[in-house]
């Protein structure tokens, strides 16, 4: 489905004279200016504003009567509020000195449930669900922070599977991900089925039994054709199918989900909002919730999120890669373990080793863990020479191309 | 939710050199920017090139791969191919000389199945069972043209239930509607219950048993919340219930739906593609199915939501007002009756007495009907003179405010 990415993003920076945040729309190419058009409909809201409070500021921003007829919570207009918001976010982690998922982690319940709208959520998670998870969750936080800096947080990667490969490369690939301690890796799917079953028995030779060996096919099927494709791969016992088909349609994902079992779905990355995984949820259409950090309205938006899955006991694996997303999305695994769920069993976040040299605070992926980050604010700042070399139309990267 | 729209449209002129083929994306106030640059994204597909073929050249669009990550088909980017589509509809209508409706209606049911993106519906609409719907609608077409232009199809008015207005305009306003030959009328509801159990009664003495008055939250509620409002208004016998909640939430109207039966649910002006309305159909979440001109891929994307309504047996009841959706939307209606569903029964056309004037080729609503109308076009422009005030920032009616 996404044959020519070009990684991209509309970036933003919020000063307040002292300290700056930095937020983006992560895209594949064109649709920037796009992107940049949203996030300028935005500047009234923290112009010249107070922006102490992230709860009321998001709401307000959300339920912006003229910008909502644009979605309403969804595609351009909540990705350009993502950005605003994450920005917001990195700059309050950094005025505290403190990475973001210290800060929220640190936090108490109650502060938390008020950085959530639980408008349309409301007959599944109510503010006193929310605060009784979050309760239960306190007594161990301070060790589960000690333990997150001393293990880090297992990762997964995608590397061996993309398609295109041969496979000698994929085979080199996956020896690769075991060698360097990945817990699972990932397997792109859906163009050709003959193709998928080599590539799966191979990966399954080379990793072993029981390693978990992830597929994932980009939306690429209707609901009839993505049982058919996942019933032929079966007997390599994929770990989850990712993104069978279109993130709309909460109804084939449970279709598909009921057909496949025992073999769990998993989805999020194109997920618009917090009603749509509700839904998810509900029909126990998904195993693994993959919320990203740049499509749902921020931080804010994903604290929703994780307390849906919590309520329900579905792990939340995120959807990293792209530009910056391993940065942001470590934050909100790391909050979830401390604060929400406590644990990091049956849960891996994305790992894609890309571009991660464009970040003043890349993420550190050793032995198939993400190590916890330490620099104040949400990891979310890119290198002032990678910003001037790829600034459009300036840059020279532009200028020469 | 919608406290102070400022009615506005990133308007598009597409030009073959000898016609012109105009669309719009409506917003209500800020926004457009977003939209125009959403639709500047879409001229390569529409430059110097063939655009015959809008079968063809609808999925190019819906399926860029880069454009598609900033939803999939949702929000901004959707609402921007959908300017587009209804342009080039415009243009090939006024090449045909004849109104929109009728080029559609004097189509094979393979050339139309030929416009349609069956991806993600197969499951419930395969390219055969919308050949055979067609088909049957086939032997009685001529006659329904010359009935359609001898009766027109039936309009409800909006224009008496406007929050705010006080007891005695909402009075006069029905009184006035009735005399004006309405086959229904619809209330705003949601702000306050007292005042709306106050308002229905009112509207019920007017109107009289039996009438047909619909009531709107426009996605005031939450699940619970819709459930307890509609049980205090359903003494008053509403005729639907529009936009409850969220119109992301398939689940949840169907909650509402299946709580307050026999009162019947409607939605869809805010419904973002074919794949959340085949969702609301296979869970009969809604009753009447709204569908909006210009939100979901235009034309195209709109004639696989009739079909899908069709197979559901769920009549068409569209979302107008706003700028010139009247305008467009009659068109719709009116194949439908002719080539889909055969039928005007329990089917009307929402009609807002708003903007007309800035048309060129205006609905005629008479006795409570929309004529058909006769001009060729999608009835879309709009008059010279009126896009000169208008146009933002250097139009006159934006110089001297």
């Amino acid at each position: 489905m996404n044959p020519d990415p070009d990684y991209s993003a509309a970036y933003v920076v919020l000063s307040d004279g002292e300290c700056e945040g930095h937020g983006f729309a992560f895209t594949i190419g064109r649709g920037n200016d796009i992107q940049t058009a949203a996030i300028r409909a935005l500047e009234p809201y923290v112009l010249g504003r107070d922006v102490s409070d992230l709860g009321a500021l998001y709401k307000e921003m959300v339920y912006d009567s003229q910008l909502r007829w644009l979605g309403p919570e969804k595609g351009v207009m909540h990705m350009a509020i993502s950005a605003v918001v994450n920005a917001l976010w990195d700059l309050k982690a950094k005025r505290a000195g403190k990475p973001l998922w210290r800060l929220l982690a640190e936090m108490s319940p109650e502060e938390i449930v008020g950085l959530v709208d639980f408008r349309y959520i409301g007959d599944e998670l109510t503010p006193d669900e929310a605060l009784e998870i979050l309760r239960r969750a306190e007594p161990g936080r301070a060790e589960r922070i000690e333990k997150l800096l001393e293990t880090g947080y297992p990762a997964y990667t995608t590397s061996p599977g993309w398609l295109g490969y041969d496979d000698e490369k994929l085979r080199r690939l996956c020896k690769e991900a075991l060698d360097d301690g990945f817990k699972q890796i990932k397997l792109k799917v859906g163009a050709d089925l003959e193709d998928d079953v080599r590539r799966m028995r191979i990966a399954r030779e080379v990793c072993g039994e029981g390693f978990p060996i992830a597929i994932d096919a980009n939306q690429r099927w209707d609901v009839g054709a993505a049982i058919h494709w996942i019933k032929a791969l079966s007997p390599y016992s994929p770990h989850w199918v990712e993104e069978p088909t279109s993130p709309d349609d909460v109804l084939g994902h449970a279709t598909i989900a009921r057909a496949i079992a025992p073999i769990p779905v998993a989805t999020g990355e194109h997920v618009q909002n917090r009603v749509i995984f509700k839904q998810l949820l509900q029909k126990r259409a998904l195993s693994y919730l993959q919320l990203d950090a740049a499509r749902v309205a921020g931080v804010n938006e994903n604290i929703a999120i994780l307390l849906l899955a919590a309520k329900f006991g579905v792990p939340v694996c995120p959807h990293a890669g792209g530009v910056g997303l391993c940065e942001l999305v470590q934050h909100l695994s790391m909050f979830d373990y401390v604060s929400v769920t406590g644990t990091m069993e049956n849960r891996v976040i994305e790992y894609v080793d890309h571009l991660h040299e464009h970040f003043t605070d890349p993420v550190v992926v050793e032995n198939g863990v993400y190590r916890a980050p330490l620099a104040p604010g949400f990891s979310a700042e890119m290198r002032p020479e990678s910003i001037a070399a790829h600034v459009f139309p300036d840059g020279p990267v532009w200028r020469d191309s």
